[in-house]
């Protein structure tokens, strides 16, 4: 793992995640750029000594050097953005796979550059979009790919946060801190930071792909130096437009982002308050009530859980099931084997680069006197 | 009353509205242009024959000329978009009071003009936009304007239906017919028909005027002549922003107008479907649940419910609040005493006027290739 | 009218529903045994002086002597429950047909000897069992009678409430007052005032028939001489067996009665708080969400609705559906024409007998040392 | 691990439960009475073949052979109830402590005799009732037992479940065929497996105790040798009745434990499907709605919560709090450090022993013709 020292609250998520289903092992880190802080987390962890590192490079060049069978598998890279790029490209470079927190890199030409790396490595990537990793948001897909609501038309998605409703960063929060800097965010905060979820989720289910959009971004708190609010107009690639709204200035919204998609007969809703359910609707007849864990599941959705319906699964399951898929896939490269088609459904390399494309056009188009700006690939 | 012939939707709704409280009683009507089907119609509603007119002229000029105490005491329009205007001056330069379904009239200049009209014969005039009806929406607004969730700085407002998915124009459906024709709607469909429901919904909450827009106009079923969807960024006289949906394609929604306000300390939620709950929302504590029919709501509030808690109230109530707070006004008029505050809280001539300028600016900025136009009151 | 002078809750509740369709007009009543204050009540009602009756004896004796196109078609009585009996029986007995208020006596002795009357004299009855008028409860009968979900197994049902949780008898209100008071409410309180509604609903969705119970009573409130609290395991004709609860002392409660009744492949529920849903659900496949207003409904169902799914309806117009469709069974008598069954569709002499039985049994149940107590109807 | 072979539910929850924070590793297993089925499983886990082994005696029996620092520290015992108080027994008696499934023991003489071994050998015991296990729940109590609601005068709990609808023991499937048999599970059957989680979250809550109470226990399924389904009456050591009902036969449920108490000026309302709500109720002010990872909770609520509101967590992560909480007092003990409070907060040897009482008294008294049985403890 890079990244995830103390105070670090994505770290300890990726952590849990990997540790859930017992099938992946931490075995060693480098927690900090401070080596100090490195190895007080290291030892936090029950690692040994010797596979706690000062630094990234120090980490991958050490790893690399060891025999395979004791070396790390994967690297897990949970850094703030400015520090995506460099340990991705070395990992891979040194024939590590990566696991790599979202927003992909600091901006899309590190990101375009990054996925001619994977191309040319060939290593298996993994974007930790936690949303995709539910099994509802799975059966969505599925269920909309079918082809069962007709031709899509308006999908809606949303991302409603509170917690920089006030100057937080002016009070040493160190989330809030390198968020809404510039220098470790990039031109992005709240489009960024939860924007490119709610747009990944958005394509992800819909299998639709944007093309243009019209963006108002605001940046609502005074001093701050980055969009706190946004909201966007979306067309797509077979014609049908879309909202997407995402603020981290609603005062008394946790983390509630939701989608609807709807077609020419039917559509659905999903919402991760209540993740395990997924609203299935019709023209002419009742909505129906989804639910995780039941036996009418697809097989994407089935795969990606763990216990039987009413067992509420949540967020950590989300995002262990992007591990899980992930190291099923790692496995079965080390094994010369082809993967299932339900493990390979985790978001990679392609989401990374159009998440970044997202991000530029939306700040281009919050500034913009025009309707309407291209998204470019 | 002036329309609501056989067949028509709003018109049985106006007349259950003013029944009940037993305040209002129908003496006279011309239910359709055809004196035929007015006829049937007034017969079939207990009216004497001689107080079912053939056209409106007739019934405004011949009512005009009763004594005092059996002439009508107002009048209510229920006809399409383009009958709106005519009708209401008449009535309004006759003497008489009128209850106006929305959108107001046929075009923003029209609108100007019976505004002008209203002011000159200083009659009562109250726009039925439903959604202000509810105790809650009035709840909402009050607790808004008290400044306890501090500056307002954003809202969210969507009204989702699925009623023209298809081309129900096409299939001699009355209501989808005229709301489909420019001729008879005016330059918006969609947008005319809710659009400028949710766009009174959040002015009147908010407090706040619009001032900006950049808006999607799409018309998605293939034939239809106007839109029946569309996507509005907006902007607030005070600096706030927002997002305003409204659509009649989504497969599987009902009319669940929806809307939320966001302030620097916390918010309001407030939902059709769950229409006796307000949500409030705040920084560092937990949601509020406040329902209709308690003892702890604002006097605007309950003055406009019937029941305790827990005995919920909808739609013809809410439609109901108008008529019967119309009713007391015009009741005070005629014993001429002062009309309660909580009385005068119907929606009102300005609202129309607004509602034509949202009309006006919306359309034409989703032809536009600027992103934002003014709205012009 | 009998009874609904000022102050009542449930007098005004009865006139609003009687109202909302424009079938019923209010043309005559005694609204309270002082004459003065009858005068009062029927004045602020715009009734002629000489339809406003000092007592009820005078009303029948009265309206009875009136040519048949003059005087009342049916008289409501909406007294406490000691007075229902006398004035219901003089009614019908006059020729008058009947709407009562439940519980429909006294005692069971009287609802026997009511019964005898009705059947001897014909007249129509209508008992108003509020929550059986609500189009999807009678949804969920025609869908529990249709056999769909094969044998029913089991019910539950249940009604909190919150507002006697403070000896609100001693604070000289007039709703407490008599419903805790055994001269005026029998031997019953919560068991009398809204178990028997929980009991009626039970019994009217669910198709079957209580044959024993098993009851804990309690007087929670220090001082109060009634029931205001009370759980009771059924079992019904086929075996099924139930759990009843009823509780006026529930803080935070408003009047949220629900039921969920289960088969072998699968139930219904439904709940006061979200009346325009009911909840379909299943062994094997997704929960179904049936919704007030449209189009796939049992004709029960459309029958009792006024406006298109999504504009919700309430408490009121479930109370109206009962006088509307005891109205036309009142004209269809009139007109010596044959009710449709749906108009049929009310509560009646049978649901009085059996809820007053629930009664004398709940409550020598709760006071027994043996577990089971048969109803005896 | 002590039981938890091939097709086993709670085994794997109990595992990834150990698992999600890394504070606990699987050292070895005896997972099934075949041994070559416990290899299986053992090797399956990555475990040494050293460590896995033929049975329960073997493994305790050769780990507390080994030195201290190689040892296990403690045993999980995941098998069906008649197989839980030898290996519980022994293993405290060899100096392990125990983390055992619910219901304690196969009957009350057994728990009572459990309960002497646990107070001789001082070992630290936790039985896995995973609804306290929530931090909603958690915070409840604290509500409740801070007196804010003044005295408690009503608890309702219920669990319904459909899974037992169909004859499945008859279908080979393991968990319905232990679950259903006499001599594995003991005298009941829906009322050990979740009627006692259902019992144990009510006394837990309330902190109250139950003294006695008034069952209906069904068999519902043709051919079925335990309850499916039941209903009890309670009544509480401070004059508090309640309600609890466990149905395993209810179409269309999953898994939906519910529990709502009130006092005399409030009280809470919380179930598992939304597991991270707590509503809170006032006689006279809103509903709240009290969320898991919100900054205002009890430290009982925050200690028990990975990730900030907004980010659900669910069943594994709330069956993953008691083995935290175990955890982190067996470290203390092991660190001779006085465990926090919090850590000490999960259910022990008195919550099985009350369990097996509740078991007990429930069957005697849904064969009893007295109404009321005593919980004899």
């Amino acid at each position: 793992m890079i990244g995830g020292g103390p105070g670090a609250f994505i770290g300890a998520v990726h952590r849990i995640a990997a540790n859930i289903d017992g099938e992946i092992e931490l075995v060693c880190g480098a927690f900090s750029s401070d080596a100090e802080k490195s190895k007080q987390q290291g030892l936090l962890l029950h690692l040994p000594i010797e596979r706690i590192y000062g630094s990234y490079k120090e980490m991958i060049r050490r790893e690399s050097e060891l025999p395979a069978d004791q070396k790390m598998d994967f690297v897990s890279i949970v850094t703030p953005n400015h520090l995506h790029f460099e340990p991705a490209k070395l990992a891979m470079e040194n024939g590590f796979h990566v696991v790599l927190d979202k927003p992909m890199t600091f901006d899309l030409a590190e990101a375009k550059q990054l996925k001619q790396v994977a191309e040319k490595t060939g290593k298996i990537f993994c974007l930790t979009h936690t949303y995709t990793g539910y099994p509802m948001v799975k059966e969505a897909r599925q269920q909309v790919l079918s082809g069962k609501f007709g031709k899509i038309r308006k999908v809606y998605v949303e991302y409603p946060q509170a917690w920089l409703s006030t100057f937080l960063e002016g009070q040493d929060q160190k989330q809030a801190a390198w968020r809404t800097d510039p220098t470790k965010s990039g031109i992005a905060g709240a489009m960024g930071d939860i924007g490119t979820h709610a747009f990944n989720l958005v394509e992800y289910i819909s299998g639709l792909q944007a093309t243009q959009l019209c963006a108002d971004i605001n940046t609502v708190v005074e001093g701050r130096k980055l969009d706190d609010d946004g909201a966007v107009l979306l067309k797509f690639n077979n014609g049908a437009s879309g909202v997407l709204f995402a603020t981290q200035i609603a005062a008394g919204e946790e983390n509630n982002i939701k989608i609807r998609v709807y077609g020419e007969k039917g559509g659905i809703e999903w919402q991760q308050q209540d993740a395990n359910t997924l609203l299935v609707k019709w023209l002419d007849r009742p909505v129906e009530v989804w639910r995780a864990g039941t036996g009418y599941l697809s097989s994407f959705a089935q795969h990606n859980t763990r216990t039987p319906a009413g067992h509420p699964e949540g967020y950590l399951e989300a995002f262990a099931n992007h591990y899980r898929n992930f190291a099923f896939c790692v496995q079965a490269r080390m094994n010369n084997e082809e993967p299932k088609k339900e493990w390979l459904d985790f978001p990679g390399i392609e989401d990374g680069v159009r998440g970044m494309a997202f991000i530029e056009a939306v700040i281009k188009s919050g500034k913009a006197a025009e309707k309407w700006a291209d998204l470019n690939f």
